[in-house]
């Protein structure tokens, strides 16, 4: 089983309250690989630039993750730095440059075209269903995306979820494509566009799943000390996702431990800064706050 | 078993992006008993005015509510008036005459002398005190504040948490109280202060029990139509203290089933403007709302 994942790989520079990091090796799909690959083998469809070496490619290396679909671009890789509030709970954008992102055209390789699940990372809908136009088999679709293409591209947006399985945004995203403020009017209306299933994901306050009438909720793990929340979202995806392309069936039991990895996934993102703490985990960590969110919610039948 | 509690009754005056109502029975503990009394005897100590007649007392007629400790003073009945935001999330208050309440001085019928549980209710931590030196003997003291409290008065604040077992704030008096951004270590420092255990409410966000050094959180039960959330805090804590007036034995196992029985009497207050859903509730839709929470939040073992 396997995830083909087309996203965003950039440098980050990020300072929190806690520190700051200069160039690390960032983007969407980083993230989301790297959780993924702790389930299952990752497929990257991306594009990097002529200055993106050997030793950023550290990251990705020893891991469940296939780099053949990595275009190394004439150029610069994508740059990307933020700021973040001393709470952390809100954060500025102090520079995007897209650079050879701004060109990208996905060609994936030939061993490519059959995925178990396809995974369409947030950028330009039209990129979306170029990838998706080239995967010849797949089982599931999966989708994320934010506010920028919501009112950029609408119409191409509703082309791509039409071809989609899964949508994986924040809350303030879905409440954003489906004009609705409540969150489970909004998910009718989104389930209507296409996606039968959506997760939606509330950073502090956790993240809600619904497919078809059924609904499922978990608050976030409360973490003590947080210090970058960074590609929680995308470590989210890369738990979910990666959780569910080895199993083989998607019932609702299935769907909702997903969400779990997911959750799981996005708090360990959070500890430390960029992917560092995604890298060190161990699967038996991983196991074991899963363990630890299902203490955290239970509560005996009246 | 029985509850004694301490609190504001009042006329409200609600504008909500679906209706508006004007000098509607409310205060907190109008709300508290209302939602305590489907589980355990309330015994309520408040004031009104000469302007709260008899058809006013009909909220809390033919309930397990006895109003031997509710003053009619001379002077008019506490009023507040509120507009909220079209999302529900925000709310302005339009007015606040205190009235009687301003010189309201506790005083307890000799047949309250004995509680189960003593609830004090959001108001001068001076009262809290008063009440508490009335009651001879109590199995458990749980408490409400607000941010006027936790700014204007923290010493005589201080000098209440000493004596209480569960304090139940919402997440943002939490940490206005704590001076710790981060709910775990605003937990941590509030239970150095006194209480052994916090209930901290979060709105459409759910809320988090800690106590010692476990944690149980919940997501909002996530409603279709949110009407008006006046009161909804105060419905959670009925149905907390409620539920746990009526139990022999306080230990996590049932601390969680009352942090649900109040999340789903917070849910209900939502659904209609008031306290008119509470108070057209029957015991079994309280039952299957616990269900529906504890199917929205289950996940199997991994």
């Amino acid at each position: 089983m396997s995830i083909l994942a087309v996203g965003s790989i950039a440098f980050d520079t990020i300072e929190t309250p806690f520190g700051e990091v200069k160039d690390i090796v960032g983007g969407s799909l980083t993230y989301f690989a790297v959780a993924a690959s702790y389930f299952t083998d990752v497929n990257l469809v991306a594009v990097v630039g002529r200055d993106f070496k050997e030793e950023h490619m550290q990251v990705f290396a020893g891991r469940r993750i296939d780099l053949q679909g990595v275009e190394h671009a004439r150029g610069k890789t994508f740059r990307w730095g933020g700021r973040y509030s001393h709470n952390l709970n809100s954060r500025d954008t102090l520079f995007t440059e897209l650079n050879v992102f701004e060109d990208f055209q996905p060609n994936l390789p030939e061993s490519y075209g059959q995925a178990d699940i396809v995974f369409l990372g947030n950028m330009h809908p039209s990129l979306q269903i170029s990838v998706l136009d080239q995967v010849t088999t797949k089982r599931l679709v999966g989708m994320d995306s934010m506010n920028l293409w919501i009112e950029a591209t609408p119409s191409e947006l509703r082309d791509v979820l039409k071809r989609v399985d899964i949508l994986k945004v924040d809350d303030s995203e879905a409440r954003q494509l489906s004009g609705e403020h409540n969150l489970r009017k909004a998910a009718g209306v989104i389930q209507e566009m296409g996606p039968k299933m959506l997760v939606a994901t509330r950073g502090s306050h956790g993240s809600m799943l619904f497919h078809d009438s059924d609904i499922f909720a978990v608050p976030a793990y409360p973490l003590e000390d947080e210090v970058d929340p960074t590609g929680a979202g995308d470590s989210f995806a890369g738990g979910f996702f990666g959780y569910l392309a080895q199993r083989p069936k998607l019932d609702s039991a299935e769907l909702r431990r997903a969400v779990i990895f997911g959750s799981v996934m996005g708090s360990f993102c959070v500890e430390d800064f960029g992917t560092r703490r995604l890298e060190r985990l161990t699967y038996d960590e991983i196991l074991d706050r899963y363990r630890a969110i299902k203490r955290l919610t239970h509560f005996d039948d009246i």
